[in-house]
This record gives C-alpha cells, structure tokens and sequence, in this order.
C-alpha cells in the first residue's frame, strides 16, 4: 500500500524517486495499457481475425483515446481494465465495440503494460548504475593508494589500501551490471493468455497475433505466465541485490565516518537540531535501511509464486504490493548512493 | 517507501485508505510538530527556565506559523525538524528564538508527532472494528442457523451451523479490540530526551518539564525511548493481528465463494474483462494479500529493535519504511472487511 | 525445517539452546502428549461421561505407555497424534480403547502440549532473563560512572557516562521482564475444541470436562482456539522483542570494541584461524544475526493468522516451522548476552 | 538455528530431508574442509611457496586425519576452523606446521566446504525435478484430456482440460531446472582470500595456487568474495522459485481436493484422530507452508548482502542460520511434491 508519511514531501526526496515513481504513475500506466489494447487491435487485423473495417474503427478510438479522461471508476473490480475498456468502447457500433480487447483479459493489459513501466525503470536504473560506477573509478582512482585499516568482525584485521574495500564495492556494482541484461531479457515478454490462459483465438491465431503483439512492443513472446511468475519474483530479486549491494555500501561509509575511525570525510551531512556541530552521515544510513525493507519486501514477494488455479487474486495482488515499492527504493537507493560517493572528500587511514 | 502505482489511482482505494493517509498527511504531522514545539515552550516557561518575555514572543511566532507556507526543504537532514526550527526562529531575536525547541531534539519532535498521529489512526480503526463486529453480531443472527459443513485441512469434517464459522470471525475481531487499549497505552507517551537522552535542562527542570509536555498533549510520561522502540513495533504487531485476522475472514469468504462449494452470497462483486458471467470475490482476496503484506513487514520493523548507541537512523528510517504502510494497510483492510461482511446476502449449505 | 549446518555440533552451542531443544524432543513432547491423554481421561470419569470401569483401565494403558516405545510411524498423518492413540489403545477391549481420546482431535493434543513445553522453555528464559538483569546492574554499578562519548546517526554527539548506555539496556531487559506474565497468560490455555472446535461431548459435559482439564494442567480455559491464533503470534512478537533488544546490545558491544573507539575490554574472545592478534567479539555478532534472524521469522509466523476454515494444515505448520526455532534462538541469544554482559572487563571512553 | 520439534522424530520426515541433512552434518562437513585444507597444501608445493619436504609431511598430517576423532572445542570462535586448525597442526615440527593453512583464513575453509556441500544438494534436489518432471509428464499423458473447470480468482471460468492445469506445473518445473546449471556456476567458485581478501602470497603466488585449488576441487576461481554474496543470496532465491512452485502445485493439489469440488483422487492421505473417514492432503499442505517458510527467509538471506568491511560476522551468521534450511526445505518439497504428484489416482471434473 502507500506510505502516506514517506510520500507527503516531508522527508524530501528520502525514500522516494521521482522518476521511478512517474513510471507507475497513472497516466504513464495508462499509456502503456493504451498501447497494449491498440497494438493488439492491429494484430487482430493483420491475422484476420477481425473484420478490417471494425478493426480500424476500434484502432481509431483506442489511440484517440484521452487518458487524461479517465477516472478509474472504482475499486469494485480490482483493477482498472474493466472499466477501460467499458470506456474504450463507449459509443461505438457492436463490431468495432467487439473488436476491442477481444481474446484478451484484463491480466494480459495489465501484465504486459507493467512490464513496459518496469522496462523504463530498469533504464533508469542502468543509467544510475553507470554512473555510480563511475564515481566509485574515480574514487578508486584518486584515493585507492591511501592507507586504510583493512577490519574484519569489526576488529582491526591489517594494514592496507583504500582500493581493498573500494574494489569490493567496484565489483559489487560491476556484478549487478552482469546480472542486468538476464534480468531484463526474462521480464521482457507480453502476456498474451486470454480468459483462462489457452491464448485461443478463432482461426488458431492466438499464437500469430500474439507474435505480432510482442513485436508490435518490442517484447519476446514466451509461454503464457498468468500464474508462472519467477519473472517478477526474479526481478525483486534483482532489486534486493542491489540495494543490498548499496547497503553494505552504506554500512562501510558510516563505519568510516565514525569519531575515532576517522576514515572518511564527506562534503555535505545531515544537521542537527540539538547538535550543531554534527554531520550526519545521512545517505549511508538511509542505504542500509533500504536494503533491509527492500530484502523484507522480497520475503514478501516470493509467495506469489503461490499463484493457484489459473489466476490468484491474492498473489497477483502481492507483486503489486512489492514490486513498485521495490523498484522506487532502488532507484532512490541508487540516487543516493550515487551522491553519496561523490561527496566523499577524503577516505583512508586518517592523518 | 512510496508505492505509485497502488496510489495512483487506478486501482481505487483497494490498497489505500484516505483517512490514513490524511493522518499522515505533511499539514496534520506539521500540526503535530507544531503543538508539541508550543507544548513545549509552554512547559518551559511554567518551569521557569526561560525567561517569561521571550518565552511568549517565541510561542507566538510558533502558535500562528503557517504550515502551508512550509516547504520541507531538502533530503540534506534526514528529517524536516531542523529545517522546521530553522522557520520558526526567522526573524526573532536571539531570546525568544533560542527559546524554540530549547532542549529538545528532531527525534523528539518527530517520535512525539507521530505518537500524536498514531493516535488518530486508532481511533479510525477501532471505529471501523466496532462496525466490522456489529455486521458479524447481525450475519450471526439472521444466518447462524444455517447449515454449514465444517472443513478442516480443506476436507469437509462434520456437519455444522454457519454459527461456528462466524463465532471464531466474531472471537477474533472481540480478541482485537480488547487488545486495542493495552496497545494504545504504550504507545501514547511522549518523547523527550533531548540531544541524547538524558532529558537534561540547567536547573534541573527536565523532567518536570516532560511532564507538563505529556499533561498538554494527553500523553503519559515514561522513561526515555529514543532507543527503546518496542511499543512501535507492539503496534505493528497489532496490525499484524488485525490484517490476520481479516485476512482469515478473506480466505473463508473465497472458499465458501468457490463453485460446487457454493456456501456464500455476495452482492456485487468484481467483473472481468473477459468473462462477464464472473462476479470475482475481490475484497476477500484483497483482505488475504494485505495479511501477508503486513506481516512481512513486521519482520522489518521488527528490525528496528536493533537500535544502536543513542540514536539509530538506520533502525529508526525502518520505522518510517514500515508502520505508516502498515497502518494503511490495516485501514483499508477494516473498510474492505466491513464492506465484504455487509455484501453477504447468504451463508450456509447451498439450497 | 531443521538446520543441520548448525545442529551438527561444529558451531558448538553458538547457534543452539540444548535446555530449549530438550523442552521440544520427542520424549519431552510425548510425555505432555500424554500428560493430556490422561488428564482428560479423568475429566471424561469426573463428568460422567465415561463409564468408571472403562475409564480406569484406559487410564491405567495411558499413564503407564512407556513414550519411549514410541517411534512415530511416518509423515503420513502430518502429526503423530492418530498413531500415539493406536498404541495407546492397543490390546485395550472397546470400552475403555474408545474412551481413549474421546471427544479430542489431534490439534487439542498437540496444541495443548505444545503450551506445556512453551511455558517451560518461558520458565528458562525468565531465569535468564533474571541472570542477566543481575549482570547488568552490576556493569553499571561498577562502571556506570565511567566516561563515554554519546553517538547518534553513528557520529559523536556529547560526553556522557557508561549508565547513559547501559541503563537503556536495563530498561530494555526490564520492559521485556514485564510483557512477560502477560505473554504467559495468553499462551497458557487449554486447547480442546474436539472434531470442529465445538467442545461438544454428549451430555453437555465438553465445558466441564475442559474445566477440568485445564485444572489439571494447571491452564487456563477459554474459548477453543483452533484457528484463533493470536496468542502464537503473541509469544513469537514476545521473541522478537527479546531477540531485538539483545541485538541491539549486541551491536552496542561490537561497535565500541572497534580499534579507535575503544570503549570496551572483553574477557575471552574469539580466535582468528590467520591473525592470532584478533579477539573477534562472536559473541555480539551472534546476537545481531540472532535478532535479524527471529524478527524474520515473525513475519511468517504472523501469516499463521491466516487459519482457513476450522483448521488449516497449513496455516498450523508455520506455527511449527517457525516458534520452536524462535524460541532456542532465543535461548541462545539470552544465553549469550549474558555470557557477554558478564565478560566486560572495561566499558567507558578508553583511558 | 536448530528446529527441536521438526527434528524429533514425532512428524516423521516430513518437516526434514534426511539427504540434504547428510550433506550439512559434521563428518560431512569436515571431509570437505580436510579436502580444501589438503587441496591448497598441493597447491602450496605446486607453486613452490613452500618446502617440498614440510609440505608432504602437512600434506599426510591432513589427508590422514580422524574426521570422527575432531570434537569442535566450543563455540568460543564462532565457527570451528581455529580449532581444526590446531587439530591439525598437533605434533608436527613448526615446518610442516606452518604450511598447513598458510595465506588461508577460516572463512576460506567454511565458504569453500560449505560450497561443496552445496552443489552435493543441488545433485540431489536435480535428480528430484527430474523425478518430478517425469511424474507430471506421465500425468498429463495420462488424464491431460480430462475435462476440468478452469478457475480464476477462486470462481469458475470456462471449462477446459486437465492440460491446461497440469502443463502450467510442468512448465514451472521446466523453469526452474533451466535456471540450476547458471546457479550451480555462480556457486561453484573456491573462496580463496586469505587474512583480509588480498589472496596474497609470499612470491605472488597467491593466484597461481588459488587456480590450482580450484582445479583440484572442480570449482571455478573468480574474484574473492569474502564480502560479495550475491551467489549465496541467489541460491537462496533459487530454493524460494523451487518452493513457490512447488506450493502453488500444493495449493492447486488441495483445492481440487476439497468435497464439491472433487476434481482429484489422491491414494493415502492423512488420517485424523477423531474423524476417520477423512483423508487429508497432507503433503499438499505442506507444500504450502514450506514455501511460504523458505519465501521468508529469503528475506532474512538477502540481508547477509550488507557485510561490512572485510568480514561480517553477523552478516556471515545470517547465511547459516538461513540457507541450510532453506536447502533442506527444497529437499523435503520436493520429496514431497513427487511423493504427491505420483499419488493421483484421477484428476479433473468429477464423473
């Protein structure tokens, strides 16, 4: 559900993300859905399914349809497709009206445009990724030679070098990166399924025009995955990789800002309001608390691999309670760290 | 963090609760910071430790600042109280501005206001759990007679009455409210510990102070629990148990739902894109997915326990990641409970 | 399931409770299995509902069953309840086999005994949570007064003495003591719903019959629990708690045996098999992962809530899977905060 | 840690995989760290980083140890490769002595066995999908044409065939035995970091011997990770797709085994204690719950990504005290689910 306290401007930019949040926002949703049921409409007419004339009708109305005028009614059917598509067909002739969303279902819209959004957010987060691994290059490269207690179990272990830990966080992004492409290939397929998952459509074109669907949005297209859903499960698992890998980030750079350890300085810092002198390391400590919410979060989401029958309300309900909250606290997780090591002014042994 | 695609719009207000979300809302937490800053000033004039002339000037540039006008500026602190401190002493001179939140800490202020909101929000739910328990008082009265088979490990057991089953629904929501004031009063006590928890004022007024604070905003006075966050995550538990429960009633609805079981009625229902001879048991399953949503962010919060030295922003930003959602969650789920409960025309053995 | 990497005796007692452990063998287990068989024999005679002559023989098989012929047959029944009954009535004439058990189902017995072993394992918690209460005000009363450097958000903030700490750790252990005779109210029940949860025998005699019971075993008797499962989650939040607080000792305890911080001698510590300068504090790790660990498991305990119908295999293994393991993680982790507590040689701002 | 109750015998095995058990117990164990320890000596004369005379004699002391004789001390190390160590080195001349676990540290040891033990699983959770695969191929060639009622969101769809029920399973099963052989390879690489992670060696030969190692212990080398964990979060994440299938296949099992639906025959079944003509789903069940248990810890896993510095003893603890019952899990599920699936006698629409 929201977070009505992290979302209400309070705490800034701290737990949210902006750009990720606009990928799931309404009108972008509904673009995406838009795009699913017209490039459909047109698959419809390529394989013959649908009378051309009625096809073109439907085809007009649905790209000309103003998302900006829909309302979703109401949270009677438990998503909004029912009513879109009650709404796209509004005023037309039977034939045309027909010819929208027929052979669909309202999890393949929904499916397919939300694997669209998290196909842009992932853009998002490759970019952050890029660019944090830039920083961290940087950092190596400016300060790698710089003395540094090398510390396990928290106790001082040997003597070593800035790059031993910098590396680490080096490898840990670059093996986040490798992972990307596998990640993005497997939730980058339609969901074409139909009522009960057959893909059945009269004239056995189900398969053909779910081709040209996946084309059509630049997606594979793959076995139905109504209720197999180890590509949503597989990406949440992407996510608390890499926030985890951002967590220990965090962790490290906290650690080093400590009076005593003395092994960092950071531009910038958190101000106190009792404390004027202090400098709150406040970016690495929101790193680790987001890694252990996103990690939780994923506990969470892998039950909807408990997906019964043909269609689970319940599971696919699950995915929509993680997985954007996930995505946008990756992405702010990636915002942050991406500053955060920026500011890093000076790190190693100190003086 | 933030979820945007359950709060934009498009699914209705299945996975958002308005009225919770008001709570939390940047004017009603502002209000919040607002009186317990005023409180305090207050407090700190009655004890005599500031001076009575600029103890008034600074509880008139706090009493009639406009929250409207505030805009959390940044991420740069973590949190919106030193940025809020800074507004509130603009323009004063240096007496009565060093009289705002003279010995108080952001923690304070946030932990208190919070308490405050929470607060409201119990009030929301017990109201909605008294109306839950008086739809089941009327389901058991005009159905309890009707025959049910009772199921046990999903096989029919023994003949029964609808009684059995909605007596333990009853049970659960009666074991929940009678948990309710226990939970409500560990909750409602006030923060204030200063810089680092010592509740420390020259004169030696802090706790006398504290008092006067906790007197003015109805709360009790403990001990300090900057670091001792077990009455939050108490409440979370409590909101573990309530979407638990409701989310046992949510099971019980969609199997008796099911056809060839066929032992409930429901007026309305969710309709599909597809199959327009569906009526989809929505609010039952949405009652289980919130269930397990909450309780694994309990396994989160719980995590807030680990709450290091004198103040843990990491632990503590686990708080802010979990309980507000949790809240929400546990309101939306007492509203679709209710409204579930209500819809059921018939329960028992089919005809 | 069972861990066998930590059960395997190579990680010694680190991750391991044998005093819990044994509360939950097979002979412990069985003998309060029996120990409700037999109970409730009497119950069955006391009420009536039995006849004297076949009551005494079932008793006289009952209390003399030697548990530790026992081998539960197989996985088959999910629970070893249907096969215990077998043997016990094996060799018995009608009347008094049919006597055995009568009225009860599997769940009555197990979740009866299983309340049984709970309260003793509370019984050795409360010791050790006594143990270390002692430990502790000690620490402070011989180095309360020491100088320490207060940290919030992980930065110095202002000089402060070792009570400022350790009494937040007393007050920590005391707040846990004190939901304790609470917790062990509710868990301390009788569970006897027979078939379907109706505690009906014939004659009207389940009510007294329970009463008896409950008398006997020195429970309290309240509604039949069956799928009301509040008081499970309860104790599991109750480890949760008691693991969180430890932890956060824990993590207390390793950061101030940081080199540079300084602030803590320990007695003991663990070797490293390449740097033999180390003393790793094992012990405070353990018990940060301990606390993350059990706070997991609370979030699937927590879904135990969602107990379909009136009885949920399901629902009711996750109570198994998960409230044993919390409960010796627990002991360990008390077990081993006091072990740490009492090995401090030093605490406060070094020399 | 350890699970009392599911290990004692009185549920059978089925909370319990006595394979994977075998694989994590100590003699185990052991061998495999005797493996590693004897490997890298080889390794050591090989690249000539110590005297061929001291190595042979090291290298008999190793490969001639009494596994069974090794009784590890305590847990005052955290972990039992110090003492082993020790063990090891007992009576040999201070040559020969210091070659035996020279340049490596314990977490080389652990990572490397416990790796070893792992892929021993993995042999046999493979071998188990296969078996499983092979059940539900049959199923389907048996009773796929078999009529069955498609359901969506809990209520009638459209009728269909068995088919397309029993190909959603195998295909998930399909699934994820594509995905073993890239686990299997990020799994399989040797840990070789020695005190601090540089895998330095007197004469640079540190690589050079830590390829050997891997060589001699059919593992890959890749970069040392001591602190990147992403191949054992993602194990974690296989046995959460594993489970998750697998529960939805429970959860599918014991709907259609519901009285009025009727749509499945299993032979066995559960008996209950008080109504014998019931037969439960058992196994069914247990699929469930299981897979909702590994989901869970798959929360916890993940947060062992948040390991600080050069080694994190509670990060490090997080893995043990979750991955090995996580892959026991797996094992007991999918004994389970094979046992299940081969007990159906009759699937779909009943007569």
């Amino acid at each position: 559900v929201t977070n009505s306290l992290l979302g209400n401007g309070l705490f800034g930019a701290l737990f949210c993300d902006p750009d990720t949040a606009l990928a799931f926002s309404a009108p972008v949703m509904l673009d995406h859905m838009i795009a699913v049921e017209a490039a459909w409409i047109r698959a419809l007419i390529e394989t013959g399914s649908v009378e051309t004339d009625d096809g073109d009708v439907a085809l007009h109305a649905v790209t000309t349809f103003d998302v900006w005028s829909f309302q979703a009614a109401s949270d009677k059917d438990g998503l909004p497709v029912p009513s879109l598509v009650a709404h796209l067909r509004q005023g037309l002739p039977p034939g045309p009206a027909s010819v929208i969303h027929a052979g669909l279902t309202s999890q393949d819209v929904i499916d397919t445009a939300l694997v669209l959004t998290l196909l842009d957010v992932l853009d998002t987060l490759d970019g952050r990724l890029r660019g944090l691994s830039d920083v961290l290059e940087r950092l190596e490269r400016d300060h790698g030679s710089s003395p540094l207690m090398a510390r396990t179990r928290m106790q001082a272990a040997l003597p070593a070098t800035v790059s031993l830990r910098v590396c680490t966080w080096r490898w840990l992004v670059r093996s986040l990166q490798d992972r990307l492409p596998e990640v993005r290939f497997r939730i980058a397929q339609v969901q074409v399924g139909g009522a009960i998952g057959l893909r059945d459509l009269t004239g056995g074109v189900g398969s053909p025009a779910a081709e040209r669907l996946a084309h059509a949005l630049g997606l594979r297209l793959g076995p139905v995955w109504h209720t197999e859903r180890t590509s949503m499960v597989e990406l949440g698992h992407w996510f608390t990789l890499v926030t985890g890998a951002l967590g220990k980030i965090g962790q490290d750079v906290a650690l080093m800002a400590q009076q005593g350890v003395d092994e960092i300085t950071l531009v910038g810092g958190g101000g106190s309001s009792a404390m004027p002198h202090k400098a709150n390391p406040i970016l690495a400590e929101t790193l680790v608390a987001i890694a252990r919410h996103v990690a939780g979060q994923q506990g969470t989401l892998a039950q909807a691999m408990i997906h019964e029958q043909e269609r689970s309300g319940s599971a696919w309900a699950l995915e929509w309670l993680t997985l954007p909250a996930m995505a946008e606290a990756t992405g702010a997780a990636l915002h942050h760290a991406g500053t955060l090591c920026a500011a890093i002014q000076r790190i190693g042994a100190p003086g």
